[in-house]
């Protein structure tokens, strides 16, 4: 087995090679990856097995177990990911910005991939293929750093990446698994800038700041959500009811899932109950401030769970069927509210009125700022980037869902006739 | 005066309010900074005055001494450039990538402050006029540490800077100046980043690999170039040699001056000894590879200073008249060495093979490649940017030479009709 540098050494050399890849060659290792899936897909399963064993004897949750797991359906639908990454443009070589300068020059940026990604994420082995994917499709090498209690799925499915890349005649190296799972090869692998030019966390908050707070390579840091939304007196009550039920129900353990609920205090005592009559049968149990808790007066009903909010649960990201509800005296408060406990991930306003859609829109400054729409979309995919790298919650290079063209960076190419300086 | 904490608090205050300024409001302030630094010249000069006599008794260098000297000619080259900053387009709230989902969902991003910069430089002081001009150009707040030896001019221009943004009716507090020159200052700014969102360090390797090592906050690092100039077997040798020379002489303590030259070796036994005849004249010393030096016996003259090429010239950013000269055996060859030695600053080929050239820019992996045309022209202003920030020799975010949207973020703005995923 090499050691960390080792690997950051393989990594480093795989990249001009993959860099200058033909989209062609690196779709066709896309594509034989998918097909490798399928064949292999006994292999896989029996990896995975024991992967689910060991977790099972760990007692890891049902959740995360879970997410562990794969399946035929499973293994399928990451096939079919990979196929439709492989049918999307190329954003390397692109040409931008282009223009000639009076002296005669000929300028334009192109666009040229990172270089080495590192990726450090936690129990899902689809993440070992998707971002495996990713990068060859953008030209980058990558060093995969995946969670213990995946480690022989991974062991596997990194065995049939290398496979497909040397089949299309590319280098294998460009694809490096840590097979060590020890925290301190976390440290390492945060101070290895020489070999590593982006370091892309996926997992929670912790893993987060650790990786902002101790690399010195830079940390595309996101994924964190406590998002928010403020029903104005103007908004269609109905139909925000709906909003706010797809927002917090619809798939509440993910980061663009609603959090926090602010209302108007004119419309309070119509829309409380409602959503809490509403909420409650898919299971929410409901964090009332002090301002909104009156109206929980007017709810009636059996199993409906409420607590008062306690004074850190406007900065709890829920990841779950908890939501926390306040109410405002209008605009300027629940901007206010959000300035403070948004992590600046999505955050919307359901109104009707023109102005305050604006105002909103300028005064929240968070990666994805919505009017009359659930904060649910805030995904690769269904913003249509076709395919979703992380989404980042920080305000350098990408910001919100980061698609293939975030995982390149440009170059200036300058031609000309001899030109010189004056 | 503030601790830096209660600084970053003043900073990240006045934010959201120069965010949102106008246009007109941003530009008002900076053609106001514009007059004042004729208005208050006398008051300018005679701090300045006092830095320069401090410079002197600690006997600094007569380079540093002209870096950080004011006169009223340089005073109004800084308003020009302000003026010039305040007609320049406003980034901020341009909209782009706009689409409508298939769903009805509006969806664009628009420009947005990136929120504080914290900006390190060193010696000169116009850099504080210059950076506090675009900073407030793009609507960002700025957390200024300027160097010890120009401190005096430094408190009286931060002062001034302050009074136009006032006058504009802007927040004052959005530009803080650090008046304590301690190591220490830096070490615990590099922290800030509940307060800074951006670092841009504007000095030698030494503060960026420092800032880089040690910061919590997303570093622009950059400005230090290794450059070479290769010249292939075809190109043209009589303008070759103009470029070169050009590139190396016409201002040779920058980062875009030429360090490193590479020869064909069939073109060797022509070019070299034209090039230090030439360049000879202008004073500049030639480090010569073994393979470079036999070359050297065919040029006749006096006072030609040449030294044989140590173990570690190859990997030396001269800023000054010297010349690293070596003769390969060809493109392949130049490109290895580039890529071996090479900061990633700016790397050209001067050819009359268009394949070449082309391989070049391809292979080359440097933040501006070029093809016949003199590395001096890695610089904002000459390709064109209006106004140059900084550098960048990192690959995300920004690479190569940095201008307004450089200092820009964009948000995801989502407009709907209530829509929800489904």
């Amino acid at each position: 087995m090499n050691t960390l540098e080792e690997q950051g050494i393989l990594a480093r050399a795989a990249s001009p090679g993959l860099a200058r890849a033909s989209s062609e060659k690196k779709n066709k290792a896309i594509n034989m990856l998918a097909d490798m899936l399928g064949e292999r897909q006994a292999e896989i399963l029996a990896a995975n097995k024991k992967d689910i064993s060991a977790g099972v004897e760990q007692s890891l949750s049902e959740a995360l177990l879970d997410r562990l797991a794969l399946n035929p359906a499973r293994l399928s639908g990451m096939a079919s990911d990979l196929r439709h990454v492989a049918e999307m443009n190329d954003p390397v070589g692109e040409i931008f910005d282009s223009s000639v300068l009076p002296n005669g020059l000929q300028v334009h940026k192109q666009r040229v991939p990172i270089g080495v990604l590192g990726v450090i994420y936690e129990a899902r082995p689809n993440v070992t293929i998707d971002i495996a994917g990713l990068a060859i499709k953008t030209g980058n090498a990558v060093i995969l750093r995946g969670g213990s209690e995946t480690i022989n799925s991974n062991r596997v499915l990194v065995f049939i990446v290398k496979e497909a890349l040397d089949q299309a005649g590319l280098d294998a190296g460009a694809v490096q698994f840590i097979d060590d799972t020890s925290r301190t090869r976390v440290a390492e692998m945060l101070k290895m800038h020489r070999h590593i030019d982006m370091l892309i966390p996926r997992g929670g908050a912790g893993l987060h700041r650790y990786c902002r707070e101790n690399s010195t390579i830079p940390v595309i840091t996101g994924g964190i959500g406590i998002c928010h939304l403020y029903v104005d007196r103007s908004a269609d009550l109905e139909k925000s009811v709906q909003v706010i039920q797809n927002a917090k129900v619809q798939r509440p353990s993910v980061c663009n899932a609603l959090d926090t609920l602010l209302v108007h205090d004119v419309i309070a005592p119509e829309l409380i109950p409602l959503v809490i009559r509403r909420l409650s049968t898919d299971g929410v149990v409901f964090k009332l401030d002090e301002s909104a808790s009156k109206y929980f007066k007017e709810v009636e009903g059996y199993g409906i769970d409420v607590t008062p909010a306690g004074p850190d649960d406007f900065d709890t990201e829920w990841l779950s069927l908890v939501m926390g509800v306040k109410v405002v005296p209008g605009l300027e408060a629940a901007i206010a509210h959000i300035e403070q406990h948004s992590t600046g991930h999505s955050d919307g306003i359901l109104t009707q009125d023109e102005v305050n859609a604006q105002r909103f829109l300028t005064e929240v400054d968070s990666a994805a700022v919505y009017v009359n729409a659930s904060t649910r979309f805030t995904d690769g995919a269904q913003l249509g980037l076709g395919a979703e790298v992380a989404i980042s919650t920080q305000r350098l290079h990408a910001r919100g869902p980061m698609g293939l063209p975030e995982l390149t960076s440009y170059k200036w190419v300058i031609q000309g006739d001899y030109q010189i300086r004056d």
